[in-house]
């Protein structure tokens, strides 16, 4: 089950070359990460704020094929996965909204578990687990997890 | 008729205070406004880049009530006004989404047409008259516009 | 003593009409209110996001009289004003780093200082002071300000 | 050779965590570009928006090593390189301004030289080559460049 996100490009993501900025594809796919968090009941404030724990982005990396312009409707698709016990990876895919076949661009992001004080990595929280489980391909398993 | 926007607040939209920054309030209301406009059937990319006449803000103000935060979901409610032959203005209240009593923010767009290559003011064209009739608290007439 | 920011114009800046996209106007005028404080000795995380008082952004407004391309060498003006025990005001100028005669546009911002926890009203903090004496046109005097 | 950019981080960088937004390190890292472009010569308003030629991003990448605060005073090291007749690479290295030992963060953008009309594949055009002369670890050799 993949997790399917709506945007519209808006002015304000374009540059002087009539295009969506670059840096740009990659915020919106966050927002398409943050809509999965909701859709998964998780509380964005406190997520990305005031939790404990926090999940910092340790990669990011971004293909762009074809050219976003104001007033474009897109669909991303988005699938996480889980790749030790304190790390998970989410993949993107930026469609047309009326075509699913040809993306215009793919991200991937990488993400590692710490705690906020300390800045060492943590277990994957019960609310991630949820989610991942939710959107994910493959389901996290513990046993399966080598960190 | 008021045309309402709903918008989710993104973690790229707050800074390390916790609390949306400032400037991108008017930004989502410039979304409102682009939303505005596509709900009038005006083509987005060609309206912002293409077109011989340009809406240039001349001036923007916004008042800040309540701080907005990560994961907040808003509705943006918007109303243009013509002020003259060249000229409109619009008003936007920023609401929670399950309130709009008391809003968050308030701001203010003036929008001047002008021709793009000499940056000399044009009336208004057909399609932003159209847009004025569809959201606007008053219709413009054009006796009774001056300039 | 006025403040002087410089700033080139960068492309993220700007968007498809090809020139600064009308928020980020105020944005760079953010941006000289924070050289400014760095100016007068206040350390700037501390600041936005560390310090028990905050100072909220009550108001702002931005006129526009020339449009701003990438690549365009700008230099801010930017002049403090305490206009309460608790509030203070800025105003800035933009121009074009090679001329100061005309602006291309001009801005103002209006600051609450406030309790970080109880978002209550507080005066201005000595270091606050300090950076109002040293960039402002007028000196706060403690006896001439009322709330 | 290497073209050095200094970038002080600032409020509308950072995000509700308090510390730089993802995207937005990469966004610093194309002002670097930009800056390199402008000491080699080139009018960046032209080269963004006005040549017949564009210099579309095909792929960009980043790894975060440690996070970034409002105020950091960083230095962005730049080094381009010709991949093929239509193609250059830049590599980028986020520094602490006082010590450039261990980057905070690495960077990558992969860059196609396109006919802006048909985004057809173009040979780089000469003063990209004075710019890769200048600031490339290896000057490009017109006869060791494979498309």
């Amino acid at each position: 089950m993949v997790f399917a996100y709506q945007r519209t490009v808006r002015f304000q993501d374009t540059d002087a070359a009539g295009v969506v900025y670059f840096a740009n594809v990659l915020a919106m796919c966050h927002e398409a990460y943050e809509a999965s968090l909701a859709a998964s009941g998780i509380e964005l404030q406190a997520f990305f704020g005031g939790w404990d724990t926090a999940f910092a982005i340790a990669h990011a990396s971004v293909d762009f094929f074809k050219p976003m312009v104001c007033g474009d409707r897109l669909i991303i698709h988005l699938t996480p996965n889980p790749t030790s016990r304190s790390e998970f990876e989410i993949s993107y895919q930026v469609f047309m909204a009326d075509t699913t076949q040809k993306p215009l661009s793919k991200a991937f992001t990488r993400h590692v578990c710490i705690d906020t004080a300390t800045r060492t990595r943590q277990d994957l929280p019960h609310p991630i687990i949820t989610w991942l489980n939710q959107w994910g391909e493959t389901a996290p398993s513990p046993s399966s997890l080598a960190d």
